[in-house]
């Protein structure tokens, strides 16, 4: 989305040095972001979305649309995700079979034998 | 979904009474959860959702689908949501252009006056 560099982040956003250090790192450490070396000397990163850090996005719109709504109310949000010149409102399909998903209708199905969550982060970080 | 009550929940779950009421009370006063009388004597809740609880369910659905390729990568995940007999494979349509959304083409508009998750926060509480 443009920004890229850590300088360009902090300006951005608007954090402590430490702070976004902290959470770049993080975020690298995670597989969201990857470090590329724009400048040799002196050594500096940019950072950029991986695939799983692109993947997010829907996540974020679907975020942003509910805090629009609840946590913003009406007033104009910090910010908004825009394409082809208006902001998204964003509606859920099923790739499967192409309709909109009934949010009323969606059932949870519980798979017994599969790991939770708290197992799959046990044995990454057990590695 | 079909699950309401505390034990339902706590079985569901496989929390530990303390931690499931915690929880069930911090959802409640961030309106995401109400709870319901539905027995008199002894008094006895069930904790439905809200309709900005139910708004959290596309959110829900895109998080869930990111996490079947990048937490389980494969595996089966302990839980998937449903509809039409199969399972929902989510994608981000515009309701107002009607277009699937392009991620790679979304752009961040900012808008310099509005407030910030911080402030709003930071209002609500102080109410």
């Amino acid at each position: 989305m443009g920004i890229a560099r850590f300088e360009q982040w902090q300006e951005r956003l608007g954090l402590a040095r430490n702070v976004l250090a902290a959470r770049l790192k993080h975020l690298v450490a995670h597989g969201v972001f990857e470090p590329k070396l724009y400048c040799e000397r002196p050594k500096r990163y940019e950072y950029v979305l991986t695939e799983k850090g692109r993947d997010l996005k829907p996540i974020l719109l679907n975020l942003m649309d509910w805090g629009r709504t609840y946590v913003y109310g009406g007033e104009t949000p910090a910010f908004e995700f825009v394409h082809n010149g208006h902001a998204v409102k964003p509606i859920t399909r099923c790739m499967t079979c192409g309709e909109v998903v009934d949010m009323a209708e969606l059932q949870v199905v519980m798979h017994d034998g599969a790991k939770t969550l708290a197992e799959i982060y046990k044995e990454k970080t057990e590695v």
